[in-house]
């Protein structure tokens, strides 16, 4: 990590830090917790959590893709039933659906929200369809109304992958994930909060979905039915799991991380809120310049910047999206990525029957946008620079096609 | 936690404890590590676990479940191939290779040892076996060559579930995992060492099959097989997976807890020398009563001693097992367990079609086997006082009796 190769502004691999306090909290669960995992601090995070999130049951686990497969899980798709969900986002917003051996259908995005919209999931909709997978991306909150519509008159699951909007609210102040039947949130540590780099939390409203997810987290252990008279008769715990054909994980998270999760979630609207207008001071002063499109935040909702988003628009200037990136990463050292591949064109979605889909708005969003560099803990001189540089690269590709 | 409802030798929630030059060394991956998963700790903690163990490629994983389903998936297994396992095991070493589809078969565990045997594995053999897992169960390492022999005669891949004896060796010094195709550790809190509450390793001897294990890990996540002229283009990363039908998981392990791994395997090998010599110990002074018969260890093996179970022998007494559970529970608050329910008997394994089994020497162990309170930090006195409970406790059985 020499200071020479790096750039001045990094794409960090961590969002945010721990304050002094957490780390010493964090600590005292390294030295005290007895158990070590599915103990006291697990218990204390899940039921903040699901306050938090406003929803009935939450399950500490160990990725949001954990969520994701365990919600995919509960859904017990299989072969035969259409699986819908937008193809612009992470891959494992799909996967565990494939695994399930669902068909997976992509929907289109909206191209001043970037999420998916009612209107793209009616568009695919069929009699096959089992499950609807809405993603909360960037930060923003998907329209939940008419896609809770459609789903509730046909009968259809609706998972919120809530990995990038833990603590967004829409316009009737409804939590990300407080609406469908399953939420699926993400603690990576690229995230707005993490649990020392890894983790997930799964939210479920049903009374008897909630029963079967600690079986599904924890290899089918469970107590058993019965009084036991002795503790160890007929065994110390059962493994038992009424739900056929599908087997369990293991999916725990351990107390030292859960514990991390109860101090960084008490500080996550914090961190949100700083997010939040750091990029409205980015948006508003380079709304001189058109060329940036950042992502639309319809009025009422609460966008929680996972990431800083846009579409760049180099018809005034000749000056294509690349040529914006070299600049930024080469004259300036500003280290900005290129997201989501839509993931039909992944050789691994292809290879598994998943190439086909009709997103012209996934597609053209992709092949014209930046995303900057936006980790918590960025020092605001380093922002204000990455500021200067967006401006001086809009200048100087303005003044090139003049 | 109130004293008065605990027992006076508790089953530890945790198997070890943190020095504090390990929480300072985990701590300042908690305020640097940069990225905070997939990183350096990560790269190290691995690259000093393959070395340890004598293997040539080893990958961090959420938990020792995590490993074993990265195991299973490697080895292809699915329906129609039959996986030989013992059933006096935990219920993971199963679940991965159901999860797969394909046909448990359970192989029968020799009375003195307590662990699988060649001859055991030789009675269930058939043409469809595809797979055969050995669990080398607390500490002690199974007798290998016998299986390789039979495995390597019929194309047969051997995973070695070491959950219970990462750095227990064989009478020729190999460590455990360092035998079969795929070694299966994990880093739960009960174990030798542990990350944090969770964690597992997976080792893999074969480079093409290490190749692919990454991929797996991370939800599909590689890099391009060309170079690329922008660093964002075709996208930032690639995600394809030349597996056909086996999807990826995420399971991988952040780098505050890698970094708990590297400082935990450097005291490995002191901490298993204390267990042993505890298990020694114990077993000595209580060698005038042959109601007690623990583990046999062949001569050459070295024990790490995960947990210290025995049989309970009851025939000159007219006591039994139960009798001397409740004596020690009750009597001397000493918190025994009995394990491991032959995995046959669960619920969810009938259910699944796996009820079956021809194991007498697993039902007769289960039925009459006890386990002591055996976690590495349990103090001298407490330890002491254990001895003397049961010292007391058979001599009260024998009085009952005469």
């Amino acid at each position: 990590m020499s200071g020479a190769n790096e750039p001045k502004v990094p794409w960090s691999g961590r969002g945010n830090r721990f304050t002094d306090e957490e780390i010493d909290y964090i600590v005292e669960a390294m030295k005290t917790a007895d158990p070590m995992t599915q103990g006291r601090y697990q218990a204390e995070f899940e039921c903040n959590f699901a306050g938090f999130v406003e929803q009935k049951y939450a399950f500490a686990v160990t990725s949001g893709t954990a969520a994701l497969q365990m919600a995919a899980a509960l859904t017990r798709v299989g072969p035969g039933d259409d699986v819908i969900m937008p193809a612009h986002t992470f891959a494992a917003s799909a996967i565990p659906f494939g695994q399930m051996g669902a068909n997976l259908v992509w929907a289109d995005i909206d191209p001043d929200t970037l999420v998916v919209t009612g209107d793209a999931i009616a568009r695919v909709l069929t009699p096959k369809t089992k499950v609807i997978v809405v993603v909360h991306l960037y930060g923003l909150m998907v329209d939940m109304d008419p896609i809770m519509k459609l789903a509730k008159e046909r009968g259809i699951l609706v998972v919120e992958d809530c990995a990038q909007s833990l603590g967004a609210t829409d316009d009737k102040d409804r939590q990300a994930g407080s609406i469908g039947d399953f939420g699926c949130y993400s603690f990576h540590t690229h995230k707005n909060m993490s649990t020392l780099g890894e983790g997930g939390m799964l939210t479920v409203r049903d009374d008897d979905l909630a029963a079967v997810v600690p079986g599904l987290r924890h290899n089918g252990m469970r107590g058993f039915d019965f009084a036991q008279d002795e503790y160890w008769k007929p065994a110390m715990s059962n493994v038992d799991f009424d739900w056929d054909n599908i087997w369990p994980y293991n999916f725990c998270m351990g107390e030292v991380q859960c514990a991390a999760g109860i101090v960084q979630l008490r500080r996550v609207n914090d961190m949100n809120a700083k997010r939040d207008q750091r990029a409205r001071r980015f948006a508003e002063a380079l709304s001189g310049f058109p060329e940036l499109v950042f992502q639309h935040t319809p009025d009422g909702y609460h966008n929680i910047r996972y990431c800083l988003p846009a579409r760049y628009d180099g018809t005034e200037t000749d000056a294509t999206r690349d040529d914006f990136m070299r600049r930024m990463a080469h004259h300036h050292q500003v280290k900005m990525v290129v997201q989501y591949y839509p993931l039909y064109r992944y050789p691994m979605f292809i290879k598994a029957g998943f190439g086909d889909a009709d997103c012209p708005e996934t597609d053209r969003f992709f092949d014209s946008m930046v995303s900057f560099p936006f980790h918590e803990w960025m020092p605001d001189d380093q922002f204000e620079y990455m500021l200067d540089a967006t401006r001086e690269t809009l200048d100087t590709l303005r003044r090139d096609a003049a």
